[in-house]
This record gives structure tokens, sequence and C-alpha cells, in this order.
């Protein structure tokens, strides 16, 4: 594979070269890791123009619906869209609900957007990693919009806000009793609330809605003390609420970009995920030692039946995997 | 130091002993160390038959007055009540405001009480680690209601709610704009709360702040769906609505014992606990080797530069570990 012309290709804003990038960075080939690391180091230079934005919500709260129509309103704007999706429901499906290529047909045919499904066949962890790496390839084919989409499937959403500028949570216009309840920790990271379907005689219950979420996000405290969550009334199918969305998106990035709290947001963002990247490596260093991972079952079991207390049993299995580390080759040699 | 004697009076609930084993496991002279370990061993088949209940709240709510009140009630009914404090800001006070002893005098006097300041000079981190092992030491002494006292610093609350039975969150009675946020996270972790003060002319203000509580509780989505968190009108000066706490806790205590979350979540904070300190000690073999650790802040550096990805910049870090680990001796050795 010739990766300079790749790299040229999606320099260019190819779309093919785009998907084939991707492609190429999902790959578990060491081979094609190495190109992919190539490639990756190769385009650096050229990402974080964008505006990354999450958006998540239950099935049949009408995301596809709401991308599709705010999608072409950007395009519209002028502005190049990415969709690409973080659904580990695929890993069991083997393919993706999200990435059904029925779904947002007319905002699919556009030259100036790409849509990407989840990655199928990979743990959270991994459909997160990959996605953090498309969105810089992205970025480098010029899409300056890049959507984040996810399904309310464990902890999803929270991996998705730790990867993007600014975090949409989705709701149905339920009230009362109906409110469907919002994921814990999921509240606490939506900058934006979108009540979809707030059309005919739904409006009155909308509304409602509204109200009883600004009153539960008042009583949260956000760290940015200059942002007050707002819950937004949208049709998508009537392409109702559109532009305010658009407009808050606007206001939000402007906000925290002469703050300084947008840069500093993706520079913590980047940090902690080589962290988190460092420490799963760590773990997995444990892990692949035969000897020592047997160690920690037992541990565990020792803990559980109360032979021994948590921090005795990780001392324990410190000093284990640090006597091993030489013992006739390191544990991750051949 | 004898060890058995020190054991055989801990399991005798002698005070004296109980507060001598703590300054023991905080120790962090070697040679305490390895008795504390000792201890920790021969004390485990006597722990476990408490209930551990977290309070947190922010200075000025009322907590020592509340928790004063509370042991008391408590020591009326024939428990015996340890309290601990989780304070980080004890780390750079040097003494801890927690620890304070003319605190809960009344208390403090009863035989059926002991009460223990937070550690000083500690992080976060070793304060939580210490107070997971003297909670082991309350229980073998007898002590069969431990309550963990925290201050709304940083991430205390969330970590003391990791350690207990029940985390209650105590409020003062502000509605309206007055009604303070709660810190993100915090709300998901309490299983009730507490608004204290509750008295004279704060009576009306209290029962509007529960009825705003109570309906931003009804949004968010509980793990056990058999619970919604109560929010409970309390007066610790005049000593009213204490019951209806204890009739909550009991409640929810035998409601989690019946259907075994009680006892699920407590291996899984062990589990969980366990692993944390091996996460912990893993990161600090990578740190505790210089050149690895300048490495790291190098990466760290390329990152926030854009010269590197995350996941690049944390698979270099790995495989330099990896390297360095057996070269001349493994980095933790001497």
């Amino acid at each position: 594979m010739d990766i300079q012309k790749l790299k040229e290709d999606l320099l260019k804003g190819k779309r093919r070269a785009l998907a084939k990038a991707i492609t190429l960075i999902e790959s578990k080939n060491p081979h094609h890791k190495e190109l992919a690391r190539k490639l990756l180091e190769g385009i650096l230079p050229y990402t974080g123009n964008s505006v990354r934005i999450g958006i998540s919500g239950v099935p049949g709260v009408g995301k596809s619906t709401f991308i599709e129509v705010f999608g072409l309103y950007l395009i519209e704007r002028g502005h190049r869209v990415a969709v690409l999706a973080v659904d580990p429901s695929s890993q069991i499906t083997g393919g993706s609900v999200l990435g059904d290529k029925t779904r947002m047909e007319e905002l699919s045919r556009r030259e100036e957007a790409f849509i990407r499904p989840s990655p199928s066949g990979d743990s959270l962890g991994g459909v997160a990693r990959r996605t953090r790496e498309s969105i810089f390839l992205c970025e480098a084919a010029g899409y300056d919009m890049i959507i984040i989409e996810t399904v309310g499937v464990g902890q999803s959403e929270i991996s998705v806000a730790s990867m993007v500028d600014m975090f949409l949570l989705m709701q149905l216009p339920n009230a009362g009793d109906e409110l469907q309840g919002i994921k814990r920790g999921v509240m606490e990271v939506a900058d934006a609330i979108i009540i979809n379907k707030a059309d005919s005689d739904n409006i009155k219950r909308a509304e409602l809605a509204k109200k009883q979420l600004e009153n539960a996000l008042g009583i949260l405290k956000r760290q940015d003390k200059d942002w007050q969550t707002p819950v937004i009334l949208v049709s998508a199918r009537e392409k109702r609420g559109i532009d305010e969305v658009f407009s808050t998106i606007d206001r939000y990035v402007k906000m925290r970009k002469s703050s300084g709290a947008f840069e500093k947001k993706r520079k913590k963002q980047s940090v902690d995920w080589m962290w988190s990247v460092v420490m799963e490596g760590l773990k997995s260093l444990l892990e692949s030692n035969e000897k020592i991972s047997s160690i920690a079952r037992d541990m565990e079991n020792a803990v559980i039946n109360q032979m021994t207390t948590p921090s005795l049993a990780a001392e324990y299995i410190l000093s284990r995997f640090k006597e091993s580390l030489c013992e006739g080759g390191a544990p991750w040699r051949g």
C-alpha cells in the first residue's frame, strides 16, 4: 500500500482515501498497524481544526433523522460533516445498527459529508480508540464538523464525552412519570439537552419535559460556571429547532475558545487518553503473565472470602509480578 | 510491640487498643507495616459485621452536630458507633478540622463510641486506603455502625461512596436560586439526601428544597430500580428527623440484604479496591523508573503539541518500559 499517496489523497479530502485510511487504522494486522502509525504521524500537523460534537440518545429518540437534517443544515452553511459511530452493540451483532447504510440517505450522498459505521467485533475500548484516531483522519481530510454518535449502551456516552468538545444528549418529549430517567453520570457530561419530536401533539409534553429538565439541571453544579446546560426543543422531522442547536453550539464553542477552556480540554483529553492506554498496557502486561494472572484470580477469591484485605492482596500480586518479570525472559517476549 | 496482645484487646473492644491499631496501620515505618499486615490478617475473620455509612456535606451544613445526635441515638438503641473522617484538606492543614477533638464532645465521652480524625499529611488515596483498613479494625472491635464522614473536597465523596454500604448527602435548607448546586457525580452516589437545619424559619425553604431535590432525583436513573433516593428533613439541633434517618437506613439495608445486593456490593468494592491498588502499584513501578518517567513527560508534551497521537505515545512509553525492566536489575530494586 502506498502510504504517501494515501496521505496526499486524504489531505485532498477524497472520501475513498478517508474510508481506506480508517479501514487501515482499524486493521489488526501488524504490517497495517505499522503503516497506520506512519500515516497518523504524517497527517497530525493537519488535524485539530474542527468542532467535535458527541450525540447520544436511546434507540428511537431519532438520532439518525436529527443528524441527517442537522448535517445538511451544516453543509448549507459551508461546513464539511463527518459522522462517526461509537456503538459497542456492534460487538455483539457483528454489524452496527448505526452503520446501516440506509440511514441518512440524503446526507450520505453529499460530497461534503462522510458517514462511517462503528467498527464491529470490538470492545468499547477498542471502538473508542479507533474512533479517536478516525477523528484525526477526518480532520486531515478537511471535515470541520465531526459528529460522534452513540447509543446509550453501557459506558459509551462517557467514553464519547471524553473525546469531543461538546456533548449533546437527545431525549424524547416525555414528562412527568413518563420522563425517561437519565443514566447516572450522563446528565453530568451533557453540555446541552435536545428534546426531539417536539411536534404536533407532543409539544405540550415537550415543554413540560424541558421545564423539568431545566429544574434538575439547576441543581447540578457544572465545573465551568459560565455555562448553564440549555434544553432545546427540536423537531427533526419538521426541521424545527435546528438553527437553535447550531447557534447553541456556536455560542458554546466561541465562549470556550475565548476563555481558553476549549484548547485546555483537548489537551487534557489527549493526556488522559495517553495514560489510559499506558495503564491498559500495564494491566495486560500483568494479565499476559499466566502465573501472575492465576495468582490474581486466587487473590480475588481470597479477598471475596475475607481471607485477606484488598490492599494486602494487591501488594502480594505486585511483589510476585515484580519477581516474575525477569525470570527467563520477560512475560511478553515470544 | 505485642501484636497478639493488641489483637486480643482489640477483639475485646478496648478503645485504646483500637486507637493504637489504627496508628499502627497509619505508620509508614516498614517494621510497623509488617506488624500491621499481621494484625489485619489476624482480625479479618471478625470483620464485616457492621453497616458502613458515608456522610458528606459542605462545611457549615452541620455534619458534626448531626453525627453527634445520630450517634447518641444509635447508642440508645444498643449500637456501638465508630466515626472515621476522610478529609484530604488535612493534607494541607496538617491537622484535620474533622479531627477536632472538641467536636462531638458528648459522643466522644461515650464508651460505645469511637471517633478518629483523618490521618493528616497524606493524599486522598492514602487517606482512603487507611480508612478502609480502619473500618476492618473498628468492626473487629465490635463497632456495628461505622460512619465515614467527609467534606465535599475534590473526589472525597466518590472515594467514600466506594467504601460504604450507604451514602448520605447532607444539604442546607436552601431552595430556588439559593439551592446550592450538587457537585457532578455526587447526586449519583447519594442513597439518601438529608436537609439539615430544617427548623424555625427555615422550614418553608427546607420543604421547597426537598420538593426541588425530589424532582431532580426523579429524572436520574438509579442502577437499583427498587430504591428511590429519599430526601429527609432534619433538625440536628432540635433532634428532629433523626428517627426517619435511622428507619431509612434500616429499610435500605434490609432491602439490599434480602436481594443479595448488600453482599454483592461489598465484594465488588473489595475487588475494585484490590485492582486499584494493583494499578497504582504498576504506575509507580513505571514512574519510579527515572528514564521511563522522563520519557513519559516528553511524550505528554509531544501529545500536547500534536507531534504524536496519545495511543502512539502510550505504545512508545510501554515498549521502552518493557525494554528497561530487565536492564541491569529491575527499576524497583535497591
